[in-house]
C-alpha cells in the first residue's frame, strides 16, 4: 500500500516530504549554477536531470526534460508522464529497490541537501489570475468597507469572482521584497500624496499550476477541469492595502499588487494529493450549469498557518491558522469560469484562489482582517505590535495535509520586507 | 532630408508605409511557414532574415536577430540597434543606392508583396496592461453608469487608471472571434443567466511595446520611460459589456475582455513618429512629482477611425474618427505610475492606451458610447441598425499621421465576429 511505502533515505516523520509527495521543483548547487529539475524527499532534493542523464524517466527518446531551467517542459509532456515519472521516481526511491540504493557513486550525483542549494521560481508563469473565492474573506472585507448587512455583492455568490494579476512579478519564496511606494489618500486631506506603502499586508492563499493548455474560444468544463491541473504551491498575495483603497475603482487591483507575488519553491502534485481529497461548503444558490459540480470530494484538506517573524525576535509568532477546505468555489469551477467565454490559459499559468479565512479571528488570511483594519493591533510573543507589516519582518506561510499518519506538505513560502526606496522628488 | 527620402520600390502617395516609416512585422511564405522579422514598405514586405542571411543589419556577430518567431531578441538589443538598423534600411532601401536596387537576385530574395504573406503576431506579449486615460470615455462611462453631475472618480485625474489584462489571448489582425458567453444578469431578473454576450463592443485603442526591461523594485522615471518604448500598435479591447457589467465589481473587468485582444501586425517605431509629435491636453490638477512632465511634445498627432463591415453590405462605414493627441495620460506617465511600486516591465509587454474618444460623438472610440448604451441606434449605410457588434460583423481601425505630405500610418487591426458557441446544457 502506498502508505506504507518507505524510502531508503531517512525521512523524519514530521517532514513534509516523504515518498508520498515528490514536489517538484527547480534548483541548482550554487545561486548562479545550472538549474535543473528536482524533487524534495526529507532534507534532500533529488536531481532528476542527473537521473534522466543515467537513462532514468525517459520519457521520449532524446529529449530532455528535467535538464531544463523551469518545469514547463515537464509539465506539457501530459498528465500520463506525470504519473509514469511519479510511479519510476517511487519505486528507484523505495526501500526495497537496491538499483540506486546500493549505486553510491550515483547517489552521489543525485541527492543534495535542500540546505545547500538554492531553490528558484519552478515554472515559467505566462498568465497569472487572483480569485477571490473565500466567502469568510470576501464577507470581512465588505463588512469593513462596504455594508456589513450586505457584505457580499450580488455576484460573489453566482460566480467565482477574479482578476488578471501581473505575471512578471511572481517570485520565488525567500526573495526580498521591497515596500512598495505610491498614491495614498488619507482621509481628511483632499488630493492624493506620494508616500511609501503603511499599509503592507499579506494574503494567505493558495496557487493551482496550469497543467494542459485549451485554445482560445475553447472554454474548459468543470468536469475536465482537473485534469489540466498540474499541482499546487503555497502563495502570498502581498498587497499595499493604501495603495489599494485610492487606485481599485472602478477596474480593480494594480500597483498594490504587481510589486510582488510570492510562490513556494515546490509544486505538490494532485496526485500526491489525493488521500486528502474532501468537501467543499454546500452552495446555495445552486450555480449556473456551466460551474456545478458534485462537492463531495472537490477540495483539500490543507492545513495553513501564517507565521510573522520580527526582525530581532528570536523566533516567528503563528499568527493565523486556517485551512484549504473552507474555499466556496472549487478549483475546477474557477478554471471553467476562467475560460467559459473563450479564455485560453496556458501550461505554467498561476491560479490563486484567493485569501484563505477561516470562520474565526485567528483563521482570518491578512492582517487587514486579522486586525480588522488595524483597529485591533496584533502583540507579538516579543511584545511589539503590529496593524500592518513593518520593515524587517518576514512572513511566512506554511501548508501540510496529515491522515492516517501520512504526511504530505507544501514546505514554505517566505518573503522579508526591506525598506521603501528613498525618491529624489521626495 | 529625411522628409525628401525616397525608395527604389514605388510607394503610393496614400500608402501606410513609405521608407520613412518601416514598421516591423512577422510573416510567412504560407500560413504555417516559417516565420521571421520584415518590415512594411508600400505594398511590400521586405525579408529581414533575407538581407541578415547576406551580410546586412549586423548587430552582433554570429547572432540571428530577424530569422526569428517574434520580434522579442531584436528588441532587446537595444535603442541603439533599433536605431542602427531603421538607419541601414533606409540608407539600403533608398533610390540612390544601387546596391540592393540593382540586385535582382537579392531582390528576388528580399521583396515579398504583402497581399501573398501571412502575418503574426509581431511580438510575444509577456504582459498586458490595458490603461483607461482619455478623460472623455471615462467621462462618458461615468455619465452613463454613474452621476453625469461626478461622471470621473476621484483618483481619475490623479493617476492614469489601468488593470492587468490578459495576455495569453492578444491576438493579431485578421484572428476570427467568437462571441463570447458567460453570465449576464437582466434588470428584472433576480439571478443572473448563462447567454451569449447581447452587447458585445470594440474599443478603439493605440498600445505600446516595452523595448526595455526595468528590475523587479525599480521603478523607471517619467524622465526615462519614452527610452523603455519600442513602438506602437493599434489596438481593438473587444468588450462584452453584459458580462463586464455583472462581473466587474469589486476587482474589475475579466471574462468580459480576456476573450480576445487583437493588435495591428506592424508596429510603428518611436523615431518613425517622431516628425508628429504634439501636446497633451494640460493637466489640472498638476499631477504628483513622479508623473510631471513638460506636455509640449509628449504625444502624437495620430489620426484614427473604425469601419464596421457587415456581412452582406457591400462596403464598410466609418463610424468613428478621432486623433491619439486627446489621450489625457501620456504614454510616459503610464509606464512611470505602472513601475511605481516596483512592478517589473518586459520586453514585449503590451500597454493599452485605454479607448480613444474624441469630445463629439462621431469621435467616440466604442459602439457603448457612440451609441448611448444602445439607446441610440446606428444606420450603416445599407440600412441595417447597430447597437452593438451583430455576429459576421467585421470591426475594421485605421490609424496614421500625416504632415508636410509625409504619411506614417499603422495599417488596420480588424476582426470578424463568429457566432457563439453551442453549449450542452444550453
Amino acid at each position: 500500500m502506498t502508505r506504507q511505502l518507505k524510502s531508503f533515505i531517512e525521512v523524519a516523520q514530521d517532514s513534509d516530504f516523504p515518498i508520498q509527495n515528490l514536489p517538484y521543483g527547480v534548483f541548482s548547487e550554487t545561486a548562479e549554477g545550472t538549474r535543473r529539475i528536482g524533487v524534495a524527499l526529507g532534507e534532500w532534493v533529488v536531481d532528476l536531470a542527473a537521473l534522466e542523464a543515467h537513462g532514468y524517466l525517459a520519457l521520449q527518446s532524446g529529449e530532455q526534460y528535467f535538464n531544463q531551467p523551469t518545469l514547463n517542459k515537464f509539465i506539457d509532456s501530459g498528465k500520463s508522464s506525470w504519473s509514469k515519472v511519479r510511479a519510476e521516481l517511487q519505486k528507484l526511491l523505495s526501500a526495497d529497490n537496491a538499483e540506486l540504493r546500493d549505486n553510491s557513486a550515483l547517489r552521489e550525483q543525485v541527492f543534495f541537501k535542500q540546505a545547500n542549494v538554492t531553490l528558484h521560481l519552478p515554472v515559467h508563469v505566462p498568465g497569472y489570475t487572483d480569485f477571490y473565492s473565500s466567502k469568510e474573506h470576501a464577507t470581512n472585507v465588505g463588512c469593513m468597507f462596504r455594508d456589513p448587512k450586505n457584505a457580499l455583492l450580488a455576484n460573489w455568490s453566482e460566480l467565482p469572482v477574479g482578476y488578471n494579476g501581473r505575471a512578471s512579478s511572481v517570485i520565488v519564496s525567500g526573495t526580498d521584497i521591497v515596500r512598495p511606494s505610491g498614491q495614498i489618500k488619507l482621509p481628511n486631506e483632499e488630493r492624493p500624496q506620494f508616500s511609501a506603502c503603511r499599509k503592507l499586508d499579506f494574503e494567505l492563499e493558495t496557487g493551482f499550476i496550469i497543467g494542459k493548455q485549451n485554445q482560445l474560444g475553447q472554454p474548459i468544463t468543470v468536469e475536465n477541469a482537473w485534469d489540466h491541473i498540474f499541482g499546487m504551491v503555497l502563495f502570498n498575495d502581498w498587497s499595499a492595502r493604501d495603495l489599494q483603497q485610492w487606485e481599485y475603482v472602478p477596474l480593480g487591483p494594480f500597483n498594490s499588487k504587481t510589486f510582488a507575488s510570492s510562490i513556494s519553491p515546490w509544486i505538490v502534485t494532485l496526485e500526491a494529493l489525493e488521500p486528502f481529497k474532501t468537501s467543499s461548503p454546500v452552495q446555495e444558490p445552486q450555480p449556473l450549469a456551466y460551474l456545478r459540480e458534485d462537492h463531495s470530494a472537490n477540495s483539500y484538506d490543507i492545513q495553513l498557518s501564517v507565521e510573522i517573524q520580527a526582525e530581532q525576535a528570536a523566533q516567528a509568532d503563528v499568527i493565523c491558522e486556517t485551512n484549504f477546505k473552507y474555499m466556496y468555489w472549487s478549483m475546477a469551477q474557477q478554471l471553467a469560469h476562467h475560460t467559459i467565454a473563450g479564455c485560453n490559459v496556458q501550461v505554467g499559468d498561476l491560479m490563486g484562489s484567493g485569501t484563505i479565512s477561516g470562520p474565526t479571528p485567528d483563521s482570518y488570511g491578512s492582517l487587514l482582517e486579522i486586525t480588522w483594519n488595524a483597529t485591533k493591533p496584533l502583540t507579538l510573543s516579543n511584545g511589539e505590535q503590529r496593524t500592518f507589516i513593518q520593515d524587517g519582518d518576514t512572513v511566512i506561510m506554511k501548508g501540510h495535509c496529515e491522515k492516517d499518519g501520512l504526511r504530505i506538505g507544501f514546505g514554505e513560502v517566505s518573503g522579508k520586507i526591506l525598506p521603501a526606496l528613498q525618491f529624489d522628488f521626495q
